[in-house]
Formats: structure tokens, C-alpha cells, sequence
């Protein structure tokens, strides 16, 4: 391996292994990635004293650097956890092979029989968050799929990661698939980053960035390769005069506080009018029981006299955190063209009783999950019956909403004739 | 419409164009969409006269810099190409909507109701050849898409796209939908692309790039939007020492020979070393009664000793002309490194009776579509059953292989509940 202080030879050398590793995965068959992905779990469990003594590493220094209780919280590994992430593998081996499924077929008049069908991506560079389980699923859905993964995962967690990679190349080694189909970006430097974001001269198919506005940014003027972005999710839940009050209470309390720091926690509230008089009050008590702090427009801060006025940033702010937007806005319209304005195309929820006005949420707004009448924090792959994800994509492109195994693949076309030339 | 001088603020002024109209547009109802297209067909039946006059400026023009024969046939109309331009609008109006489609659906335990359903991706940015054709079926294909449309088609056909550009527009405003969902850019100046390549501060959504290697290369440097590559065409048969000689014969020479300005025209002939002292003169007498010239390795030469010398450079030519390389391999083990290191992933053939070698090639090159005994002619839309295309798609995100309407969509999640919350 090159020198972890040479950054643009050390991270070619990562392409070229990934990019070798890729044809060897991609011809794999189902069982050995199973057992490959039965044995990284194995590894997992041999190896929790080992990762709790790393983890307690990144840990102390996350506090002494301090980093916020949240940060830390998603940070900490601890057998439980553990056992989950072991688990988490053995899932993805239980899943259906994505690759070689045939997703189309039919036959020309010619007699051509045409079969569309599910390949590998080849290389997928993920960029993720200092979340060591984060580590364990991307490589693990990648491997599935047929993929070489390099994982990026932020640098207060590199210690966590570095030994969990350890035990899944090992996990890999075992089931005689090449060690490369995981590799970990071993240095902190944020120059990995922007290596990774060229592509590595051909050597990365696609990067999947999870991350706020600052990831954001550099991915729009970084990459020079295919991306399918997980970034911010401002979402919305929009309580309609035709709501019923209860559920809207029931609806804003879970899809913004059951979990606060998930990308499809609810970032913004919005009241139609014409019920604000009858449904804002309840609403309001109910998120401030479960400790919610409330930004308010102008005119709900008349209605919520004790609220925090909000500014123009809290719109488009992703929170991530006990605090939410509120405005009033004017039926459906006005609150699909608040989110037309303000959202990052996540997800959005409705509360109504009325289905023409639910219908036209559903409809008109372009974003990759819309609900009615249910909690935003549903936006999740294992919720829609998909299995494990890497997250929820935001971009238009391939792959929009959860991405599981069945989203990490491509297809080709195979054309099976007996002789046919096409006429002049 | 701002100073055509000034590219930059007529570009952003596209964009904002663009951006307006596609709101209307993913939301028109399949019979606009379908009026509009068949008024745009109307309207290009009757600009019949005006489009050869401006067509035949061009065509002058290029005859006076020296453009190739092959290029001038491209760029010439006549009233049988118009009509059948006019055609291709009706057939394209006759397609059913892929918008609002239902791709699958499924109701989780707790009584979720998923549905995964095709919207349009937006505005679509198309940066085609001096083929005026082109200009009719990509701004109709994103029509019906529910795709706002900015094309730039090859300066030398600027004035013919113009008027069918013209013409379209009419249609569209006839049938009363924006007339901005098909806008042409109207400068010959490159650094138009280059400003359709970072997205117009985010007014379009994807780049369908129509080429061949120095727009790849720009593609690949100053694209900052998601691309869907229709690149070069470096197109392989191989023939196994198990092949049908009569049906290789008739494969290769209809695969390089029936037309060889498609991208799908073979470029490259491998035939397996066991079977070439009985196979390779055959094939190349095929080839040369039809005029093909024959650039050949040195062991081909030894074969065939009036052929041209083939270079390092000849592997990954695409010709597009009445020429092809030619090269003897170790099997299908051989054809499949030679594709994998000289191919660009489009399409490629096999001719073999033996179904075993014929399927390892179909599972084991990464290339959108692979034949087995039939012509590499046969990759192209229509022929696959999809209708018109806007081109196969190089690329391995989203499109690959032909692109029609169907390819031209994303799609998002439509959940229906009933007051559902997710536990904690």
C-alpha cells in the first residue's frame, strides 16, 4: 500500500485494487457472496472487544474535542450494537441476489429474444458520516450487489471503522472472495475526498454522499463522476384543513420527534389557514410535551405568542435536532409551493381527510416519498419492505427514496437470436 | 430573449425558461401532450418549403468548408425526410404516457400502501450532431416524457434545426402548452455547451451528450450535472470456432457493412484462433464484396496478406466508414479480454452454436447489449420494440442501452395511510 502521507498515490492505489476486485465480485455467485457476507459477521462478533477498545479511542477524543452529545451518541459502540451490525450482515446474506435477476423479457417478431437483466455497478465510493455501523452496511450492500465498495467514512470514527473493515476483509479472505471487494480510505485527509470525487482515473462507477449543506456544496463543484446524493432532508408534514385533529397531533409529534437526528425526521411545520384557529394549538402542545422548541412565522408566533421567531434561513434549515419551522400557508397550493421553494426533495406528509386534496399533494409535489395521512419517518428501506439501505437518495437519477441492494445494480441487455442480420 | 452575443446571460436565460415551462408540462395531461405532438407534426408538414430553403443554406454552406459526404448526407433534407420526421411525431404521440405509470406497488403489515410511480426528470439538456432529424424526435421524446427540452444540435445544421425548431413551437402553443418545453440554443458559440455542462445554476437536470471522443472528453471534465452518456460505439463480433461460417459471414458483413454511420456498426471482428484457417477468408471476402477495407493484426496479415496493417490505435477506433479491425483471440476467454480492454461498453456480438460459450459471453462483458448469432445493427430502439430513441446509452447509471420515452423518467414513492406512526 502506498504512503497514507502521499494521498493521490495512496488513493489511486485503492482504485486500481477496487477496480480489479470488481470483475472477480462481479462474476461471484450467490452462495460465495453469502457465505462472505456470513463469515464478515462471524468477524464482526470475534473481534467486539477489539472494536469497543478503538471505538472507546474515538470516543475519548470526540469528547475532548468536543463534539456535541448527538455527534458522540451516533459515534459509541457497544456490544449491543455490535451484535446488531453481525446481525445487519446476516440479513443482507438472507436477501435475493439482485444480480443476474431477469427484470424484462420478450421476443421481437424476428424471432430475437430480448432479456433485460440486473448487473453490478462495478466500483461504488461512499462518503458517509462518523457512523461506524455506517461501515458495516455500505460495504456489505455493495458486496451483494456485486460491487467493490471504498468506504469514506468520516475521520472522528476512523479507528471504529479501521477495525470493523478489518474483520469484514477477513469475513471476505474466508469465503475466498478478494479481500479489495472492501477497502477503507485510511487517513483522515480531506483530499481523499476530492480524489475520490474525480473518479479516480476511471477506477469509481458512482459515489454515494451522505451529508449535510458543506458535503453538498463540494460534491456540486467536485465530481466528475455519477452520484447519487444523500443529502439534507428538509421534510415537511402539511396539516390541511380537512385533517383530522388527533392524527395531525399523533402525525407532527412522531414524524418530528419519535427520532430527531434521521434524515427523514420532519424539519417543517405547515398549517393550512383556514384550520390554524382549531389545529395549531394542539399541535404545538403536542410536540412540546415530547420538548420540542418551535421557530414560528409571524403569524404563528401570533397565535404561539412564546414561540421563537423564525428567519428566512430556518426554511431551508435541516435541524436534525428537538426545533422545528412553522408557518401558515394557504391549502395545498400554498404549501406545494412552499416546498417547491424551501425542500430538498425528500419527503413530505400530508394530514387530511379529504383524497382530491391528498391526491394533488401526492401528485404535484417532486419529491422521492410522499405521504398521506402517515409519519415522514417512514422514509426508511427496511420500512418500505426493501431490506437494508445505505439511505435515502435525493437526486432524480437511477436511484431516488431507499437504496438497498436492488438499487445497486445497472442492467444490460442480452439478445439471443439464431442468425438474424437487421434488413436495409 | 437576451443578446445572442452574450452566452452566458442568453444561457441562464434558457434555463430559467426551461425551468418555468417543465413545471407545466410534468403536470399536462397525456392527450395535451399527444395534441401537442401531432399539431407539431402539422406544423412541420407545412413549414415543408421553409425547412428545405434554410436546410439547403446549410447544406451549401457545409458542401463550401468541405464537410464529408457522410456528413452532408446527415445534415440533407428532402421532403421524404421531413415527412418522415412529421411521421416519428405521430408515431411518438401514439406511445402510450410514461408519465404517472405505476411501476410497482405493495402494502406493507402495518397497512402502508406503497406505490412506486414514473415522473418526469425536468429539463433535459440534449448536445447532439448536425443531424437536423435529431432536433424533432429528442425535443418530442422529452414532450412526451413530461421533459422541458434545450437542444444543441451541430452549428453546421443550425439554420434547418431553427425552423423545425419553429415549427415545433407553433404545435406546442396550438395545443396550449408552453412553448419554452422545446427551446433551441441559438449561437453556433461552443462556450453554449460548456454552459449546458455545469446545468445553468441548476435549471437543468440531466445532459444526454450525442458523440463521439471530444465531446466525451469534454463531457468528462466540465459536466457538473448528471450525464447520460451516447457515446462512441466501438462495436466487436466474435466468432467462435463453434460458428455457423454461413451465418458468421452473413452476421459480420450486415453488422459492419448495412450501414456504417450508426453506432452500432461493428468496428472490430475477433475470430477464435482454432477456427481461423477455415473461417477468417470466408468472412473477409464477405466483408470486401460489399467495400470494406480490412486493417488487420500481423497474424491476420499473415492470413490475409493485402489487408492494411492495423495500429495499437485501430482497437479502440470507431470508424464509423466502411472499414474494420481485425484480430485472432484464444476463445471466448480471449474475445472477452480484447472487448473488456478496447471496447466502450456499447455493443458486441458472438457467433457460436455452442450455447455455453455463447452464454459466458452474454453474462460476462459489461456492455449495455450483447447478441448472440445476431447483428450488432439490431441495437437501436425501434428494434428492440421501444419506439423512437433518443440513443443507446453508454453509460451505466439510469439509461443504458436505447433510450425512449420509458428512460426518460425518474420516478418517486406515493404512501397511503391511515393515521400510521412509526414506533419508536
Amino acid at each position: 500500500m502506498a504512503d497514507v502521507n502521499d494521498v493521490d498515490a495512496l488513493m489511486n492505489e485503492i482504485g486500481k485494487r477496487a477496480r480489479a476486485a470488481a470483475r472477480g465480485l462481479a462474476l461471484a455467485p450467490t452462495a460465495a457472496k453469502d457465505a462472505a457476507l456470513r463469515a464478515m459477521a462471524a468477524e464482526i462478533r470475534k473481534a467486539t472487544a477489539e472494536i469497543i477498545a478503538e471505538n472507546d479511542k474515538d470516543v475519548t477524543e470526540g469528547r475532548a474535542k468536543g463534539l456535541s452529545g448527538s455527534f458522540v451518541d451516533r459515534l459509541i459502540l457497544n456490544p449491543a450494537r455490535i451484535e446488531a451490525m453481525a446481525q445487519g450482515l446476516e440479513d443482507i446474506a438472507a436477501l435475493p441476489d439482485p444480480v443476474g435477476r431477469v427484470l424484462s423479457a420478450w421476443e421481437r417478431p424476428n424471432g430475437l429474444k430480448i432479456e433485460r437483466v440486473a448487473t453490478p455497478l462495478g466500483v461504488i465510493g461512499i462518503i458517509y458520516e462518523s457512523r461506524p455501523n455506517v461501515t458495516a452496511d455500505a460495504g456489505a450492500l455493495c458486496l451483494k450487489a456485486g460491487n467493490a465498495a471504498i468506504l469514506r467514512g468520516g475521520s472522528d470514527a476512523l479507528r471504529s471503522s479501521s477495525v470493523i473493515v478489518a474483520a469484514l476483509r477477513r469475513g471476505l479472505a474466508s469465503a475466498g472472495l478478494p479481500q479489495d471487494a472492501v477497502q477503507l480510505v485510511p487517513t483522515p485527509d480531506r483530499a481523499a475526498v476530492g480524489a475520490m470525487l474525480t473518479g479516480l482515473s476511471g477506477a469509481i462507477d458512482v459515489i454515494v454522499p451522505r451529508g449535510g449543506k458543506s458535503l453538498v456544496a463540494r460534491v456540486q463543484t467536485e465530481a466528475r463522476v455519477p452520484v447519487f446524493s444523500h443529502l439534507e432532508g428538509i421534510c415537511h408534514v402539511y396539516v390541511d384543513k380537512a385533517a383530522d385533529l388527533d392524527m395531525a397531533v399523533a402525525i407532527v409529534a412522531n414524524a418530528k420527534m419519535r427520532r430527531t437526528g434521521i434524515c427523514g425526521a420532519a424539519e417543517t411545520l405547515l398549517v393550512d389557514r383556514a384550520c390554524a384557529a382549531t389545529h395549531l394549538a394542539p399541535i404545538v402542545a403536542g410536540l412540546r410535551e415530547k420538548g420540542c422548541e418551535i421557530r414560528a412565522s409571524a403569524e404563528v408566533l401570533a397565535l404561539v405568542p412564546d414561540a421563537v421567531p423564525a428567519t428566512e434561513e430556518d426554511w431551508s434549515t435541516e435541524y436534525l435536532d428537538a426545533i422545528i419551522s412553522v408557518a401558515l400557508v394557504d391549502g395545498v397550493d400554498g404549501a406545494i409551493a412552499h416546498i417547491e421553494t424551501y425542500g430538498s426533495h425528500h419527503t413530505e406528509a400530508i394530514v387530511t381527510d379529504d383524497a382530491a386534496t391528498a391526491e394533488r399533494f401526492l401528485a404535484e409535489i417532486d419529491s422521492a416519498i410522499l405521504l398521506w395521512n402517515a409519519s415522514t419517518q417512514f422514509a426508511d428501506g427496511g420500512e418500505f419492505g426493501m431490506g437494508a439501505e445505505i439511505g435515502i437518495a435525493t437526486g432524480k437519477m437511477h436511484a431516488r427514496g431507499p437504496v438497498g441492494v436492488d438499487q445497486l445494480v445497472s442492467f444490460n441487455y442480452r439478445v439471443r437470436g439464431n442468425g438474424q442480420t437487421r434488413p436495409v
